[in-house]
């Protein structure tokens, strides 16, 4: 039976890697590795850095695939079937891939940014080919050190205050309002610097882009006079490196301090 | 100066060590290891094993000290003065801890459970401790596999659906109702299980207690039929050894499922 390893990687530093990931690693005959175009050149690099520095060489194969744009101009109401149509042309991708480049007794391994469980679509492929038919393997997660822990720990503070619950959420979703029931609230996959809706509110900020990468930047403080730094810091870090991959959490002060339980 | 590190371990394997957190274990010159009461002798073990298995003997020291105990008692509203109160005498013993037994040029570690980022006290004590101003220290923080990451490995799903949010909570939380504006929750520190209150509503839940350690049990599905199963195999396993470790993620099914985004 063909196995496959969803490994998650950490979300820059190579050594967020866990033990059981490296283990993973060396386990696996084929690394299937997708390119998501141009700008996140550096990201597959980084995977095959990992794979030079604890695999050892002549022990696996690599296979590269496109992966197909995703289209981005669909909004509103049609980012939902367009990333139904991404996410069954990626599954064609996947199941060619399994089907033609892993042997029958052997083990394949996608290596997912960060922690596979956050805003990544590879277990849900992976599940449409299993139940396509086509192509069977068994297969298992490595969970990995996700953006989200990573700017945490960058920033040394918790996710959460006291017995007080964290939502992790998308730009996307915090355009539409601050989220009900939580002063704590991460936010990923951010385009548009949506924290700059919120900058008259009594809310702290802590914001970090390529985090755990020689590129990372950190700000952090009250919202009002922290926004426009992070305006800044993002622009230029955009224009210098053709990309940016950035995360914060956004930290507000409760109206009524005295209930923290 | 001296220093510290908060180094997450993982929340239970401790092959979920990463790289970082290796090298920051061998980095350190005494480790700080709190001890729980005698339930939790067992996690102390686990810090020991993964001392000796990646720390060259001879090159460290260990200071154990007794956590002061909670006071659980109180309930309702007295909850959160007794979590400060807990705080500080918590405080106390980082303080002396620290003054005592770390040399000036020496650096400290303190090993938390799962992720430092989620519900642990340890950064707001170092914290607390720094500003009496009474000992002197830098610290860094290495993130680690929570328990969150790890259940949903096991279970070999995700956090979020596409492009929509989670939430993380309490037991307590949830008691008080289903959280607003999510359907995907993930409930720590739950020692009622609260999921049963739920268990007429369209809701799938992904259940796991000792994840990661060889006492790991996993349980899923719509919840009507597995909650109770997981009451049988909850107060089972809480009988065998004397303690239970617990989380668990409901995902209800959107009322709504035309709307994705
Ligand atoms: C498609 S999601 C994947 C998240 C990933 N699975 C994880 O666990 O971090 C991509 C988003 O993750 C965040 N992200 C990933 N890596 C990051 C990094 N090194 N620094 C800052 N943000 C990062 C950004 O918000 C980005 O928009
Ligand atoms: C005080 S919190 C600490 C959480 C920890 N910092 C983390 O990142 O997982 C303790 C709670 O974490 C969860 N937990 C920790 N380890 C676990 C494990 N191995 N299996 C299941 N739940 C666990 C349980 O919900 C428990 O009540």
């Amino acid at each position: 039976m063909r196995k496959i390893h969803v490994i998650g990687i950490g979300a820059g530093d190579p050594e967020q890697l866990t033990l059981q990931a490296v283990r993973a690693l060396r386990d696996t005959d084929v690394f299937f590795l997708l390119d998501k175009g141009e700008v996140k050149a550096d990201l597959t690099d980084l995977r095959r850095e990992m794979l030079a520095a604890h695999v050892p060489e002549g022990t696996y194969r690599v296979v590269e695939a496109r992966d197909p744009e995703r289209d981005r101009r669909a909004g509103g109401s049609a980012y939902s079937p367009a990333v139904g149509d991404w996410r069954s042309a990626r599954a064609d991708i996947y199941e060619r891939l399994i089907g033609r480049e892993l042997g029958e007794d052997e083990c394949g391994a996608f290596l997912v940014w960060g922690d596979p469980a956050l805003y990544d679509s590879t277990l849900a492929i992976l599940q449409e080919v299993l139940g396509r038919g086509a192509v069977a393997f068994e297969y298992d997660v490595v969970p990995g050190i996700s953006s989200v822990s990573a700017l945490v720990a960058r920033h040394r503070t918790g996710l959460n205050r006291v017995a007080r619950p964290v939502q992790i959420t998308t730009g996307r979703r915090l355009a539409e309002g601050f989220p009900e029931g939580v002063d704590d609230v991460v936010v990923m996959l951010d385009a548009h610097q949506t924290f700059r809706q919120y900058a008259d509110e009594d809310i702290d900020i802590y914001w970090g882009a390529y985090i755990g990468t020689p590129d990372e930047i950190l700000a952090s403080g009250p919202i009002a006079e922290t926004a426009p730094r992070i305006e800044r810091l993002r622009t230029e870090a955009r224009q210098r490196k053709g990309w940016i991959m950035d995360t914060y959490l956004l930290r507000r002060h409760p109206r009524n301090d005295a209930r923290e339980d």
